[in-house]
């Protein structure tokens, strides 16, 4: 983290002594990633992959960092096709290690790892423990998985170098994960929202809260909720940063929010980001919200361009009062893919928590279930109330019909709704299901 | 492993233009050593364990290595008792990593690393797959554990300093590890014992030989007999590497048999070796069995002095025939504490396999089941039918009959013994529990 300023041990926030002072670092800064680009594409047209999609591009038509656009996108379908070992762009001897998506959906798709990509996810990740304020006091108690995927070793090496003491845990067994937390007094929770929530809850279920000695959360892997956010800072005391990534692209750290929670810092001298509009491809300006594209303009073992993430969010505009000077786009709103098609209208699952967030009985946990009857589209909420909330059938009643209300007005569509008490719904160690789709 | 020779990429194993060819520069070592132990002692008293344990120990003692004999041995329950962080000497902040025992048979050793550690660790996991002959076109394969284990992130790590790609597994899933295996071409298996027996079974099964690739096996964390390394090698095809090691001094890697399978060559650099009579404490001269007394020369984190491993094995004398320069230790022959007492005779696991290794018709898996009757000890022995052995009721009483002869003439008490038909006793993913004492 030389190149640029941040939230570091010093605490130096503001000081601007880097980068990005005067025109001449800019103009420098812009020729360096059009050279990196040019590089990129070179080396990655040895592997099979790029070498057959960009065997028409002409690099001497690639001169200012804009020409990019004149490059094909990539999707995950073609990276699934790839499988096994397609994306490889350099020599077989030159990989140390492979991930892994978890193929749930389809063929998975295996990133090959050099040693100098190793290097740079490190660095990533240091960043973001930097940017959240972790120190090499901290004790990192890490929750995420290790092996195929890239999450556990992520979090691991990153704050190995950044020099605080990482609690290998892996996931699962919360007996054992409150055991350590406690008697090795972890200090920073990282891990996915729905397992943070739920490590909260059995916390409090056991009234060891004053055994626990955590400040912060890095949390990431799936989107959660304001309401979620506010729920598991208060339950545990503690700061929580949210942190972006994914598998394709090195995995986690790619992006984090600073103190000021109002956006991700991600590392634009490693990577190179892009919001289209999901339908025309278009690119769009700074500020407007469309699908995250990302070209990977150092990595060796399997290089990425314009590779479409399906995130939707914004690049943000203007300096970041935190002192860090990487650029930042705005929290993950949603996944181009993950829209319910109901009645004939799209509904994002952030409307969804708009619509509960509004009501105080409610805390963040819900679940929709989609039917069809006689050829009709059906949709239940299951809505989970707050702790100490108890009501009557009457009260119960009233509830859900505001709820059934608030979801007509807001969203436009007549659904049901179900009130159930605390802890009622399924809690997850790993990333929460909460659309299931019956339909066929 | 610059400082010795070793079967690298260039297989210059007879190559001996290094050390130890002169007698000065065998003095220059083991001044060095005591250097490092005078060092490694000033170091350990920082920390609250042995800074009490070693209260009375005047420094200006030590003059030669011989002088180790005047500390006194650690042991796994002061270990224990150190929970969770009282092993560590030196500043919180220099601590990046902890990794733990499993805790089963009681309070978990929790041991500390400082960067340097992790360096030394996977420095050492790195000489092994070299002297194993594992180059950067290998495949490693691994499926130990990660998280608290220290295997699976050692022989990860290990690997990728030495270049080889890896395929990070992990523990379980068998099906998935076939698919990688075949998918991936993986070259090197990293596993128990046990666990390489069940792939190779698997494998076996599937019809699916002739699309793996294995070609080699660093086999480790459990004692496994002649027989079952026969089987491993010869149902998978590979060549297999024993490796030695424990959680409370790095991890596995700290010795590994080379290409003469003949003893497991170990790193003096980093450990001094010592063999003692487990009864008396004695040290014993290098040719004789006794248990494995450890001390960690530069380790920082968790300093272990004269640590008794519970692990019986010699120090062999004379040079190895594969160029490799480091010392050797012979294969463990069993622990001090894994001894059965029935009857009141002493048995070790290994004089049963013994028995079992003298006749054709059994494979390498046993159980041991003890049980109390009327006050007495009983001893069941049950033991596997080879694959493709199929017995008559007759046969089968024979065979049984002989099983019990064997043991009365070699090991002189009388047992019950049942033969089973092959695949009947029970496989493991992990280490294999053999015996089950029900005496209460």
């Amino acid at each position: 983290m030389d190149r640029k300023n941040n939230n570091n041990n010093n605490n130096n926030k503001n000081n601007n002594n880097n980068k990005n002072n005067n025109k001449n670092n800019k103009n420098d800064d812009t020729n360096n990633k059009v050279n990196s680009l040019i590089n990129l594409i070179n080396r990655a047209k040895k592997g099979t992959f790029y070498g057959e999609k960009l065997k028409n591009v002409n690099i001497s038509e690639i001169n200012k960092i804009e020409d990019i656009q004149k490059l094909p996108f990539t999707t995950k379908a073609e990276l699934r096709n790839a499988y096994p070992l397609g994306l490889c762009a350099v020599d077989d001897e030159e990989i140390v290690r492979i991930h892994s998506t978890s193929g749930t959906t389809g063929e998975p798709v295996i990133i090959p790892y050099t040693k100098e990509d190793v290097e740079v996810f490190t660095e990533m990740m240091s960043r973001c423990y930097k940017v959240a304020g972790v120190n090499n006091k901290d004790r990192v108690h890490i929750t995420p998985g290790y092996g195929l995927w890239t999450a556990g070793i992520g979090f691991q090496l990153g704050a190995e170098k950044m020099g605080a003491m990482t609690i290998p845990m892996g996931p699962g067994n919360t007996e054992k994960q409150l055991k350590m937390m406690m008697d090795l007094k972890s200090t920073v929770l990282t891990s996915t929202s729905s397992y943070a929530l739920l490590l909260a809850e059995e916390i409090h279920k056991r009234g060891i809260s004053n055994k626990i000695h955590l400040r912060k959360g890095i949390i990431g892997s799936e989107r959660w909720s304001e309401k979620m956010r506010n729920r598991i800072e208060k339950e545990l005391g503690i700061e929580t940063y949210d942190i972006y990534g994914l598998t394709e692209v090195y995995g986690p750290g790619i992006a984090i929010d600073c103190d000021e929670h109002d956006g991700l810092h991600y590392w634009d001298d490693y990577l190179l980001f892009e919001i289209i509009d999901p339908i025309t491809g278009d690119v769009l300006p700074d500020g407007t919200i469309g699908e995250l594209v990302i070209t990977t303009l150092v990595k060796e073992g399997a290089p990425l361009i314009r590779y479409r993430t399906g995130d939707l969010t914004q690049i943000m505009t203007g300096k970041c009062k935190c002192g860090v000077e990487y650029p930042k786009i705005a929290r993950i709103l949603g996944r181009s893919d993950d829209r319910i098609k109901i009645k004939g209208v799209n509904i994002f699952p952030q409307q969804i928590e708009k619509v509960i967030e509004g009501l105080d009985e409610l805390c963040s946990e819900y679940q929709v279930v989609l039917t069809k009857c006689d050829g009709r589209d059906n949709m239940l909420l299951r809505a989970e109330l707050k702790k100490n909330v108890s009501l009557d059938s009457e009260s119960l009643l009233n509830l859900e019909n505001e709820v059934q209300k608030k979801f007509k007005n807001f969203i436009g569509i007549k659904i049901d709704v179900e009130c159930v008490n605390s802890g009622e719904l399924p809690r997850s160690e790993k990333k929460s299901k909460r659309i299931m789709d019956n339909r066929l």
